[in-house]
């Protein structure tokens, strides 16, 4: 029995869209029939790598009967706008991290899904990875007694990756709080059961050449009693992966003797180069990849993740990692490997096709989403007025079901 | 030119005295004359170890005209009484970590002090390790830009250490707060300049078995803008060693192997063989080590440390570690190796002996040691009342002085 393919149009051929592409390709339950973008060589190139149709806008895309889903991979600004479009032309929705840039806009984008009765799933985000999952059933189960603490940690070179220079302006959604805080924040809640009370942080703008926040350090308090810390720095100084064997956020190999290539590779560019430098190696530039078929398809490949997390129970501390999840327990330390799934996020497919299909309620739907940017947007405000904000969108991660260790 | 010794009497000789006896029978400039403690069998060791008198009581041995300073190594809740005692018959003071369990207490001390003209040293704490001295030196020279943020984690088999029963009871200064948040918290505020503003934080008691905090997590702000998260674990489940090339506390390699091993020692014992367990391996117990001159030199020693610990600047990351400071600038990664001092804790005897000898103020006195308890009585305040804590006894780093790097 072959299952039926979700026909997905993709609004924004750009670096999310390319990320997503070995999972969206490999796939077997989707098959990309549309896409929009208003770069003529991002349409250019999909009407080269795919059967379908290529747009300039997104409300077009959405007029055409040959797709049922959309995934909004467009910059923040627009998501809402189309995910509005797509519910309205009665299309369910995958919508790219950050949901939206304020609480109005996410609760506006819910509620228009659901009065169009279409499912809204918000990812990719880093706490679909497979072993924080696990983590989150082994913390559902009991078996190593109540969750107290969680401890996170990541730093990467996300600032000086090249940007569009809306991507460092905060106003606009630039910056490490409305584009990495939304993956460390989402993993918490995840395994700490979603409710978080309350957020005190401080946020840090390091660079005066890249005037938004690249770090912030953050201490969240949940309804459950849980306390958890999270630090995260873009600044290319040291880099996290250093603790977690040398494994990249895609879960491959790092070099760890590449020491600042990224920054030496802005160094010299200014505004107009560093743009030049984004649209050339993004999709439908002259230094993009050939096909996303082959090139995701490395020798060996590890979990995707999101830095160092410790979540300690009474009985245990377990860490997901690339490999599974560690569990330092009371009498032995083991790691409980979690298979690898053949396609790369496939867990985000998994909760799309489940809402689509069988109409089963995603977990991260439009109100998780909205949890978690409260979250990240209080941080910013406990930040800027240095006292702690209390929350009041939360929602709880629903039972999912422990799987046999 | 020999330097002139400093006639040392010791109170309390338990486990803190026999980690401070490398450095204090190593070190040239101290001479061991007297020590006092309620334990025969600590006294007779003593005088077979030491051409020193034992003593009973404290106050008596603080009468020995042979002593000019006094070692306080008792239990916490001893401290003020025996500093107290000292300055009454003017010998100068070196008074463990934590100075005292409450501010009351501390500044009585502090008063003390100041009136008999004695100088008062707070420690052993981990901010006198070289590398930590060093990566504040960095920091104060602005080599590397402000520092903006610090993240600092801690994962150790604290709990499960023999104890004291009062060393289990938070009202008598047991747990973590009392025993390790003082060195990470000094740690911080070293290389942060020293002047808390906030705290914010949750604290786990893990172990129903064992009724005082193993775990805690902070948020700390600074007057100078920094931000810092701070996490430990005292629960013997996960063991941050391993993110710092298994190298204990002690600046030791560690057997990475030999996991669980603390929790399983106690494992059949009760409360009175926890106790017996403990005096056992004390300074005078049956399985006491042997001489403390030998014992206190393996092949290879690094520098004692704290766990993992990011300081963020603009232009690097600073991590002290137990080689040295490991420095994330914007160019390259460096190892910056600190000299091993050859006399472990050496860098406690620089400030005392400054202090008594040449009148030099030292950086670890009275008012600091209160700075860094009143971040450590904020932690329990907060994770209590659910709230952030705003200080009023803190005190600056004073100026280092930049050695070349
Ligand atoms: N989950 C992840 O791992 C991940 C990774 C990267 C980006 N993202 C998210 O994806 C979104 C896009 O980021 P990006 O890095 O791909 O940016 P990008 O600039 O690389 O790509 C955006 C694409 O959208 C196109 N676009 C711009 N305006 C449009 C419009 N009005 N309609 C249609 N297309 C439009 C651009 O031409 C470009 O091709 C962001 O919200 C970002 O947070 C998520
Ligand atoms: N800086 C460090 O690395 C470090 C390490 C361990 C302990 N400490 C500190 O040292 C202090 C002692 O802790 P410990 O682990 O050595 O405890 P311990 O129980 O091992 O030793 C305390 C000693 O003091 C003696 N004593 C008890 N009451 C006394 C009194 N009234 N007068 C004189 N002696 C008395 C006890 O008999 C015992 O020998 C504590 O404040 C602790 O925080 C610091």
């Amino acid at each position: 029995m072959t299952e039926r393919k979700l026909r997905l149009g993709v609004a924004g051929l750009g670096r999310a869209f390319s990320l997503m592409l070995p999972t969206l390709v490999q796939d077997a339950r989707i098959e990309i029939v549309a896409g929009a973008d208003p770069r003529p060589e991002a349409r250019d190139r999909f009407t080269q790598d795919f059967a379908g149709r290529a747009y300039e806008r997104v409300a077009d895309m959405c007029a055409d009967p040959a797709i049922e889903a959309v995934y909004v991979s467009t910059p923040h600004q627009f998501h809402r706008e189309n995910v509005e479009a797509a519910a309205a032309a009665a299309k369910h929705i995958l919508c790219e991290k950050p949901m939206a840039l304020s609480v109005d806009d996410c609760r506006s984008m819910i509620e228009t899904a659901r009065r169009a009765r279409v499912a809204l799933v918000v990812g990719h985000s880093h706490s679909f990875d497979a072993p924080v999952r696990r983590a989150r059933e082994i913390v559902e189960s009991g078996a190593v007694g109540d969750l107290r603490m969680m401890s996170a940690l990541n730093y990467t070179d996300f600032i000086y990756r090249p940007r569009r220079p809306e991507e460092l302006d905060t106003a606009q959604g630039g910056g490490v709080i409305f584009n990495q805080a939304p993956h460390q924040v989402d993993t918490l809640r995840f395994i700490g059961g979603g409710m978080v009370k309350s957020v005190r942080a401080a946020t840090g703008v390091l660079d005066r050449a890249r005037r938004t926040e690249g770090a912030y350090t953050a201490f969240l308090t949940f309804e459950n009693g849980v306390g958890a810390s999270l630090t995260y720095s873009g600044y290319a100084h040291f880099d996290s992966d250093e603790l977690v064997d040398w494994i990249n956020e895609g879960g491959l190999p790092k070099n760890p003797d590449n020491y600042g290539a990224a920054r030496r590779a802005l160094s010299q560019a200014n505004e107009a180069d560093e743009l030049a430098l984004k649209a050339a190696s993004n999709y439908g530039g002259p230094r993009y990849g050939s096909d996303p078929r082959v090139s995701a398809k490395p020798a060996q490949r590890w979990h995707q993740n999101f830095g160092l997390l410790i979540a300690s129970c009474e009985h245990a501390d377990l860490r997901p990692t690339s490999k599974g999840v560690l569990i330092y327990g009371d009498q032995e330390r083991r790691l409980e490997p979690v298979p690898v799934p053949p396609v790369p996020r496939m867990e985000v497919i998994d909760e799309l096709y489940a809402a689509v299909t069988e109409g089963r309620a995603p977990v991260h739907d439009g109100a998780w989403g909205l949890a978690t940017m409260e979250v990240c947007f209080a941080i910013l405000q406990s930040a800027r007025e240095g006292r702690e904000i209390a929350l009041s969108h939360q929602v709880p991660v629903p039972p999912l079901g422990t799987v046999e260790g």
